[in-house]
């Protein structure tokens, strides 16, 4: 059925950021890695839109107009390609494009967070169904060795949690906040101008992109099909400088987390949110643009991978272990990937409105006497409990900083719609969750 | 050749404290990890050398009476064992012992880093021989998905450098010395009755366990044949409370490192010793008995996995991860590990005294007139660049501190040993590394 080949030909669907990265790496470095691994990997053709385009990618090994190509099909149901890499992003055509060469018989390697987030067990089930792999290593966490490590060293791991720093724009955003004083406009800007940001920020900013990363991570920990509508999300665009100063003053590190748990029965919450995390926290030192996830399992303890979530070379580098991972199978001719079976178990949500935090909230309020115990009051009728008030002058108006016990989301957002009616309240500021257990 | 079998019987060398945990594990999850990975695992024999110690293992599955034997051939040799896990340590009898269940075709799996980093060359060329597959995750770093990151999702990156923290008990009793000003007898006599040191610390404490690490790492890393004869040796024993109180004031953190590197050529040096770091490195917030390992690819950049390197049942969850793979192989029928055959490359090890690094000194002289020239003297017609002094009064005495520019290693043993002829030196105190590149 294979063909157990030294050289696999590859194919690769687009020659954007990643695609240019991972062809000089191969032009470069295929004799070492031929050496090293057994495999020899030989870029047969690449799917570009315009052939026209000057591209910045000079190889040794071929020329390049030589294996451009505008025809998706030359790659997909090639009989002489062995292997495709998918890195065109979206939805389609890259479904349909990986779909096609799957059912012919070829393994795809693919960095597709968006794709896989929403339609991942379709894509699974034709890969089983066709005994050909599909590997997505580059999907989540850039370079760092994450998904290969769930999937196989943990695979018989109770796992009770993970939590993780999986986007790098808003993990260098927070900290230019946090260690430089700057406000979030003002650290967004200059995170574009660095090339850390997109010149529309929102999939980075609103979380969206964290949010398809977690359903992809939360669905191979759990073995459930966990897609991107299963994940609750909030991003950061709300998170002003004056609540990066409490944090701090407070012990905390202001990140976007996705936090996927376990909870009891077989039900697991996904949630991509800012939080305020204790300094003391192995992710409290993921500075800048670097991604970490934080796993919690029941026989290995506290695990964390750290390293570049994103970045033509460092992706491309995640690309080129499953090439290399997919180079071993074909040659040994098996197809080892039972754990995905995994993902065709449905997926409980656990509701986000019945989960618990501790919060920080953040209101101004006018300084009139009494209006603390109004204040207090709506807490109190909504069962939030408030482990520490600070409360700062501002000229006739006054900031109420609250940090809460453990409060469930439900009764918070009905606290804050009641502390908005209120008259004394000129504007609720910073609403942010605080993880970690309550010291009591 | 190979049963394929969904129920695989195990037989597990030695029930201490590893091997307790991992009946224990075996015991409570086989149904939940059969259900997700497919693969059985069934206990059959467990060797022990006293059939009558009561033990602290009470299974559910089976009475731990039945399935324990002191006729270790009776697992190594027995065709009704599918799979062998080594965990007695040590070279003898756990060599001959892997020997013959690998040319009776039984995958096996150890733990045992000692056997390894001295004889890997021979069990993997078995292994290879026989295609019988020789699995090691829980040797190095523990419950860290380390090993197979290395040989497989990093198989075909170029990696310069790793810096290793792989030892909990060195790495406990340098934080409380750091973190309470402990000084190192008291942390090692508190390190000891928390059960983080043994009874004779000597292995941990002298860096003989980071050692025998660190030539299975680099092994890994370079695809040489790097033996623990090969590792530069230096242990915590030195490291006293006032070099650690220096350390903090110059923004360091002091921890045992293993440093494995690429020079130039194919030379590698693969060394451990107590070393200075940047209190912003990722690994300077590695703390208490965690271990870590920091990894430079060449594209796939700064890599960091970090969780619990020691204890039975951590290690325990990295021996399940190997049981579960090497399921998966026998039921497939491959024998997936060709990156390994690296190995067989004899090492080129660079020699340590031709190595260079920043110095920490800390001298005890003398307070008298001339003394600074005279030793700055010895520094200069050595070739050692001082970057930083400075002098403190004790009494009739001075102590000084220094930190030096780049210099090499011999030119320093040179320094060294003048000065301690030189009358007005009283006591060579301090003498550690510097991790990282000069600040010009």
């Amino acid at each position: 059925m294979v063909n157990k080949r030294t050289n696999l030909r590859v194919g690769i669907l687009g020659c954007g950021n990643v695609g240019a990265a991972l062809l000089r790496l191969l032009d470069s470095d295929s004799h070492r890695i031929l050496a090293r691994t057994g495999i020899g990997l030989e870029v047969s053709k690449v799917l570009v839109r315009d052939l026209d385009k000057s591209r910045n990618v000079s190889l040794t090994s071929a020329n390049l107009s030589d294996i451009l190509t505008n025809d998706s099909q030359a790659i997909v149901s090639n009989p002489d390609i062995d292997i495709v890499v998918e890195l065109i992003g979206g939805v389609e055509p890259a479904y349909s494009l990986i779909e096609t060469a799957l059912k012919a018989g070829k393994p795809v390697v693919t960095a597709n967070k968006e794709l896989l987030s929403r339609k991942a067990l379709k894509l699974v089930n034709i890969s089983i169904e066709n005994k050909v792999e599909l590997l997505y290593e580059a999907a989540v966490g850039g370079a760092i060795p994450l998904v290969r490590a769930l999937r196989e060293s943990l695979a018989g791991e109770r796992i009770e949690k993970v939590i993780g720093i999986v986007n790098g724009t808003t993990n260098y955003i927070l900290t230019r906040m946090a260690e430089e004083g700057l406000d979030f406009e003002y650290a967004l800007s200059q995170a574009q101008s660095l090339g850390f940001a997109e010149a529309d920020p929102t999939a980075d900013i609103e979380g969206y992109d964290a949010a398809g990363k977690a359903a992809i991570l939360a669905s191979i920990v759990f073995g459930q099909n966990i897609t991107f509508d299963d994940v609750y999300r909030e991003g950061i665009g709300k998170v002003r400088s004056q609540d990066v100063d409490i944090a701090t003053k407070l012990g905390y590190v202001i990140k976007l987390l996705v936090i996927a748990e376990k909870l009891g029965d077989s039900r697991v919450a996904v949630r991509v949110h800012p939080a305020m995390l204790d300094k003391q926290h192995p992710l409290a030192s993921v500075r800048g643009a670097f991604n970490a996830v934080f796993i919690e399992g029941a026989s290995a303890g506290e695990l964390m991978l750290y390293g570049q979530g994103a970045g033509g070379v460092p992706t491309a580098s995640a690309v080129l272990g499953d090439l290399i991972d997919a180079g071993h199978h074909l040659q040994s001719g098996s197809f080892p990937s039972p754990d995905l079976t995994g993902l065709r178990k449905e997926a409980h949500i656990h509701p986000m409105e019945t989960l618990s935090s501790q919060f920080y909230l953040n209101i101004d309020v006018l300084d009139q006497p009494g209006v603390l115990a109004l204040v207090a009051k709506v807490f109190g009728d909504n069962k939030v409990s408030i482990r520490l008030m600070e409360q700062m002058g501002l000229g006739s108006e006054a900031r109420l900083v609250f940090l809460t016990h453990k409060a469930v989301e439900k009764d918070v957002t009905a606290t804050l719609s009641a502390l908005e009616s209120l008259d004394v309240v000129r504007r609720i500021g910073g609403v942010i969750r605080i993880l970690g257990e309550e010291i009591v």
